[in-house]
């Protein structure tokens, strides 16, 4: 679907985009025009950004063909920005979710690209329809609308994120199954996926926020560099948050190393308590002490008493030097 | 709570404040305004700063409604500083607890706004209505006592992680349980997290000791290094309990790791010592050598005399083998 | 082998190249002259560099004798540049191969050297071949069309390194050999091989988009910086497998680590159960006990009774207790 | 106490310093001052720096009052330099010891402040002593002779350190008692706090030897920069050190995991020898092959010697398989 | 030994180096020197280096009494330059020998110092005696050849690395004694020594190639970046190597590793088959059961046919278990 919108000084457009209108509008100077394609096959999109709007055939490429790491190129007349939605999902593991829209800004247009409908776009979209003095501030002014927005539904993902956090905290001090393990590293992973696809984006806004480009207002930077605020703050709970990950992994590691030592705690203290006795055991089972051999003093009433002695006595002080060493808990 | 102090050649006025003062006060210039913002909502906060300082709705938003990392953001006739009260608390495991406030810094006059009462900023406030003069070496320097008293105060955070640092380095010497581990990843989670705040805090103090901004006079800046050094120490101090952290976690390790090697060593000395004889015992139970059967020499003195020899040999020599080699200590 | 194509606004020239034609060709300016020299001895190739080019003795070493990793050198009139092919075996463990291309770029010409074959150079060729107009564009653009077809070549790699490494996480969920450790071992290390190989020939890339070469007209910078952009995805991609491989390995590790406490666990309950009833039955086999011996009650129906509930009661206890405490899973 | 020096082109002076004395000699230029304040009490300090040398209240601070990392401060007229002697203890563990040196650099004055008596710095005061020529060469010459000499004595901890290490590898060879992992980790700590300091003071020498300050005479800088080259040298060689301790490390966790997996083998061993006989045994003891029983035959000649082939031939056998796969060494 | 070769237009001189003929030679301008000073002791170099030479008195303590990391230095009117040559000795274990070379380069003579005989410094000492038109390229010219010949000699320390580190690999997949272990860490901290000298050295010829020395013919720049090259090669073999000691590292461990594991697994099927069929004999050797007494259907046919029957069918059902769950390998 191709959709325009377009605000002047003589009123507001609404429609879909053929070429002929949008190049007629674009001539139009004096106002502001929105083309949003959203999953445009690249033949129909192609003809347009390329000899309506003139763009480069290297940019466009990068727009309809290419997918990019969020990126902010500089070609002159307009801007070249690609930019990701972020979303949280939990199936199939907890991962994350990442959108391309690619932006076009010049003097007095926006374009904007995408595969897929993105919520975020459409509301701005809609705010646009409801009040076009909105799109009368100007192309910056709305791509800072849209990027806002994105920007704010990232904290969306990253409250479900933490959520998830907390449920796995609360999962390790229950029982720590096969599935925390899977799920630790699920979550670290999706993290460290944030952190990449945030730290280019927060690249993107520094741009936008810094340089002196001609197709943005001076005065609207100051948003721009709010927008990148929110993106070092979202980087920073991001790295909070793989801390907290990380304290979990500990977390579960020493839990499970706690386990493994008592197993093998109790494994020896009942080896070492059992193994002499059970020697004391076979020795007077021997055919040397059978009633009726030679040596029936060893199997006489001392010998019993000395034997249940040991029986009781081995193990017993076994158990008090383990527990005098720390071995058997309290 | 809304209460400004003013200072003027004229005399002081201490008053709580409605915007009609503020604004009143503000127009007379030749003197130092502080406003401070304490719990108020939103709602009552807004209209003052955006009608009687005008400010810019982003800082104003970033100031009431958003929670940020340190930053500090120029925008000309003002500044924006958003900084950290740091406290530590051992309730439910160790950790750090940071409040935010955020300054308006311009010309003749000091805004500052916090959601929590702040008795480093409530022991400035009662300075300056101590002693007028205070105020009257303007605006910035009273920024400087108050980032000078909160830095201050981190001071005392510190000395309570040190302590807590030390007590649990005692407990490691004495006994390993699962808490200990519990507090080791606590107090590291606790320092990185201080770091986290310092870092930021650190460079929003480059910042005004550094840049040539209007609204601090460029004697005072020498104020901010000052303050700006003692964060650098602090972080400092940070990394060396850091360190002594892990050094505790390695202890631990080791500790716990010596335990389980010298309990795997008794498991298998015991096992290696009543294994064979226990065999040799129960070889001389099989029904082949009972009394009244076809091998009586196999069960006659000689024999007895053998197997008593191989009963206290055999454990005997895998001691000696074993103390040899070292897996029994002296 | 050395082949030449030369464009000029009179037409096209193909040949093999001996050096008079080559320096002819080079004098007659006006056009655009490849020379590409494959598998040639270095006696054939140097005189050629030397004499009829005129390249720096240092430049031609780079590019006859030794081996580079990527880069760049501007010497005034040409640049010099070495670039690596890459492809991926999965042979003797997955590896990747990577073949060295030098090329110098001057005004009007283009040399490139390798030592094998290079499928992507000889694609350019080939097209080169059928629209001479292509060389028309100058030098800088062939190169351009060299390097993207290089560059495009790694996606093919890192498809195949990107399946192998999907293979290997369903291996390892199936079973967990030793052959998918050594699996694992080989994708990080190709993959930390790759990322080697990406760096420098980003910088490269780099290099010749952003500075102003005297060879290469400034609008084909931008040609450049395309296949730069490429190269920061593919160095993206790198770093995502390199966590999906870090990751495939954390799972290798905590399954065989589950599997080992699993054994370890059985192992236990298995002696804790065993040791104490068999030291029972030993026990009522001693001598002492023997049907005509003195001590006729400790083998009489309660005692025999006593002996059997032990012998279920012991090992069920343990079992009820050892659940109770997560070591056996339902 | 308070002791000061003076160098005129008159004569020189040496005397304890009353701030009448050197308000004196400081007004007198055209000669250098030395005044060393040792232990003195910030009571009788404060008021000569204040009113004498008229500092600034945060650089009296920084030297009377509060610790701090190795640190340079142009004040204009003057630098405050904070620097730290070091030594070396093995008292309760390896461990590093600093002691803080402030000084201030001014036209024709050097002043020096330490809590405790510092032998490097008594031993340059001695010098000048001597030979009062050597206050001559001006006040950053003496400044230089002192850094020279404290950064010189780090050598000799750095010695006692290298011994440490070099007695810890020995006695890691001949056996590893739990003091030498503690001794490790001390070593370790002590070279990382050393690094802590080390770097900050190569960088207060960088400062003194690149910065064009007023009060260094730039033909002194040269005198610099060679402490600073000693500085890079010693930092190089503790990073030497801190590979050598973790090699030691390495050492010792390979040793210990060698021993514990000897010990593993050998259970396994014995265990897996003994147990089947062991089996055997217990078998032909049991209650049916007793000699008046109905199965005579099981317990026959022919059992007895298959009874006694198996004792002897499965754990030979299963010796033989460990041996094959490498269990039992040479 | 103090060796002198002169080369001027009038011709050239070989000889033993007393201060007065090097004085002489010196101050007959307009041609080449090059002393050499091969370990002399410092008594006989300081005056020449002092006198003749006029150095800088910390220049000449740099090049006759300390150890150095590389460096370079720019005194003026000639440049300092301290640099390693490399050797590989696997004697004592593989490990990396470097000696220092000290150069001072000036107008028209190039010094050469050093403590031991260094075979590439001979070699090219030998070629410019063989052909004095090479001293006629410069003095600067000779310090390139010399620093080549240097760098190239890596190359060999490099191969006889690279075959230790095949053997290496070769001797982990037959055998993985303890030795392996010593070797592995031996020649990884040999990679990390020779990482800390090309780090160093690369940064001296960088500085070389690119700042603009007076001593150096700027033409002659591009033959110092030509060494660089290699430097930066070299550093990416090294980090290759560490990368595949690393490998061979993880090789080990996981062998190790995987042996115990199945060593563990060996030891609890061996139990775990053994230790109820043993209970169950001991059971049925009770004195419940012997021939006159009470119980005879205890140990009647039926009771000996169900105790054969677990006897085979207990460690061959558990037996049946462990291969499902993959304890026991094919």
């Amino acid at each position: 679907m191709i959709r325009i919108q377009h605000f002047s000084a003589k009123g507001g457009l609404r429609a879909l985009a053929p070429a002929g209108l949008t190049a007629h509008l674009l001539r139009a100077s004096q106002g502001t025009l929105w083309v949003d394609f959203e999953g445009e096959p690249i033949e129909t999109c192609e003809p347009i950004l390329r000899d309506v709007f003139h763009f480069h055939p290297l940019a466009i490429d990068d727009a309809l063909r290419e997918t990019h790491i969020p990126k902010l190129d500089d070609w002159g007349d307009y801007l070249y920005i690609a930019f990701h939605s972020v979303g949280f999902d939990l199936d199939g593991g907890p991962h994350v979710d990442t959108r391309e829209v690619d932006f076009f800004l010049g003097k007095g247009y926006l374009v904007s690209h995408h595969d897929e409908s993105i919520p975020m776009v459409d509301k701005i979209w809609e705010r646009c329809e409801r009040d076009l003095r909105i799109l009368g501030e100007g192309p910056d002014h709305t791509l800072y609308l849209i990027l806002d927005e994105l920007v704010n539904s990232y904290m969306a993902a990253f409250t479900q994120i933490d959520e998830a956090v907390d449920a796995l905290e609360d999962k390790i001090l229950e029982s720590s199954s096969r599935e925390t393990l899977a799920d630790i590293f699920h979550l670290k992973r999706a993290l460290v996926m944030l952190r990449r696809t945030l730290a280019p984006q927060r690249e993107v806004l520094n741009g936008l926020a810094r340089n002196n480009y001609d197709v943005i207002d001076s005065r609207d930077r100051v948003y721009f560099r709010d927008v990148y605020d929110h993106l070092v703050r979202l980087f920073d709970i991001n790295e909070s948050m793989r801390d907290q990950v990380g304290g979990a992994l500990e977390t579960y590691l020493s839990a499970t190393n706690n386990r493994m030592n008592e197993i093998m705690k109790t494994l020896t203290v009942i080896t070492t308590m059992f193994m002499p006795i059970s020697f004391i055991a076979s020795f007077f089972g021997m055919n040397f002490f059978a009633p009726n051999f030679q040596l029936p003093s060893w199997t006489g009433r001392l010998a019993f008493i000395v034997m249940l002695s040991l029986t009781v006595g081995v193990p017993l002080s076994f158990y008090l030097w383990a527990r005098r060493r720390g071995w058997v808990g309290e």
